[in-house]
């Protein structure tokens, strides 16, 4: 669905929560076929099974794929992603964890071109166990309605 | 293969280059599957002749994942992920484009963590054309030799 | 996002439209994969050269799943599909078609079961020419509030 | 294969069984990409657990497109699908459940352009337990050898 | 569809050509994702354009693969393949080609193992010109009928 | 990353070993989706349970096709595949299975077209039992640096 959300329109009181989603073997595989990326801590359950987390993990591009996915629930027609900060992966996750993400309004500033502002969104993954798996910092650029 | 790699072996003069990937229609659309994100931006043809940059545009989150996944040729076995900073799209990615990745090292220094440094490397993906298409810094945790 | 809708605020007068999806080469390709149907209709152009409709086209299994996944946007909690009446195909889609769904409630009636009934939307797949490419009845079985 | 078998040859005495299919997680998630449809019933295993069924369901579209290919063996040369009816569910599929397919001739009538005719298929799905999950009329409009 | 066909029933005199199908830029990206083969002859227009083929051209593996995949129609529930002589690429597959297969009996013999023998099948698969891309020997393993 | 490797580069000594992987379902599941081929022994888990082997078998075109994808690691820019000799697959291959392979040079010889010499590797692949599963002698074609 699309909407028309300016800038004046967020408030750093916001929080919204998505939907959950398991993390597959068949997502660490697709993964793998699309980055290219068949490094052996996704894909070699032997060699696993000789380090410190014993099992498979997913790869850090695709937790980040799946967490901001499941934000993108509304397509708002006045706002662009500008960039990310301080993305972090903060414990591993495993084939069959569920993760969930908080998205919540962390900063609200003016932009250098007039008539735009910069939304910065928390967001943060969290597993079935309620631990955070993931952070990061989603800069929006946004019209302002009174451009 | 796999490579061990010490904090002390790194160096600010280092860089290199990744082989190029063309960006297909497929790519948008597994990505699109994988990541649930079916926007109008990169799913929707008719859409997009409506907006200003004509044609179905590469997810952020795709284009992120292609360019580390480029990055991924050898396995250090001494060296891990600990985030990404300043991750910015400059240019829109369409169908056909073909990306490249120069990795040179920005920053080398000493983690809290005894035994271990923080390399940060800056990533910049180029097109065809050789414009910039999208930039971050990878930082990685790193073993000292001499721990 | 979730939401709970009964049966009684369901109305006849009710018409949403969903958003567009451009039908790839890629959907035709990973839907032969997923259905085993690689009949050269779909995957041979040498072949549909000689046809009729001169140019590969999309599985009706695939047509039926991109119109039914466009409406799935809300998780209704207190709904679920009965079951399709009445599935046509009225004209072929072609790689590169973009389609688009209207539903609207064609009838509501009272289920046998108590505290249920069953909700009829028309389901109808448009392509970017307005044309009407498919068409069907979804049948929901939703909660009555006053059950 | 290519055949040309034409309404005259169809009878009402005909059965013919599909090989099997294990539906397996990674149909799940593959369909879910092709479908856009990431509804917690089929992608969120924590939230299956506080539903009736408990585990991970197969997408309606899914157990129909898996259903209809099996049947796909022989490409008939003189057969269209012209729709389907009465599609109904009437048992959930989990991953794991093997599928196959039992199709019978219901009903064969005249089609009222002058030389085609109308074939009934009545095609019932099977889980390995023989308990009937999908059932739905395929409606095929076959030349008359005698046109 | 299952048959048992014995080790004498099979004859020199067989030939049989299979059904046709186009090799897509989605099989060559699903390709590399599924072996990991993402070398630039594959997957990097710009790169492709200064070889002498000009163009990105199919895996080795994925015109066998989609070859052999031609063949498999009927399970010979007495018959296994023993393995695979002469495999030769005689010319580039590009993006667009459709290649379809025929199988000839090149050679019948006994084999050791009492009451089996050996059925060569000469493998062709020509593209839409008549040129021949690939050819192999396929070996199976036959029950004898008598054994 | 790009080498040039000549004819008289290469030797009879040289061995070198591949990272592992790990067969998952949903390599079976992708590679019938590619190659066509959903024969049971890959795809029906019930049926499989009639059989000798129990479990479902990876297709033999998948292992080849991860066995020569592990061994694509450097692009040889003076190299090419002449062909395949001698493929044999000499164990099952299951849901699970972890495989890497062994590359040794097993001849060099000249080539009829002057400057090019003929390079016969042997490639082995072994199960993380160490049982050899699939072999088959790769032949390249390499530039002779004194051309």
């Amino acid at each position: 669905m699309f909407i028309k959300k300016y800038f004046e329109q967020f408030s750093t009181d916001e929080v919204r929560e998505t939907k959950g989603r398991t993390i597959t073997e068949t997502d660490i595989v697709i993964h793998a076929g699309q980055s290219g990326d068949f490094f052996p801590h996704h894909m070699d359950e032997e060699w696993c099974k000789t380090q410190p987390f014993k099992k498979r993990i997913a790869h850090g591009t695709l937790i980040f794929t799946v967490a901001i996915g499941l934000t993108a629930e509304l397509v708002n027609e006045v706002s662009m992603t500008y960039g990310y900060d301080r993305l972090r992966f903060l414990a591993p996750v495993f084939i069959g964890d569920t993760l969930h993400v908080e998205v919540s309004i962390k900063e609200m500033k003016d932009h250098k071109k007039p008539g735009f502002g910069l939304v910065t969104e928390l967001v943060q993954a969290f597993n079935q166990s309620g631990q955070l798996v993931m952070v990061c910092d989603h800069i929006l650029l946004v019209h302002k309605k009174e451009a």
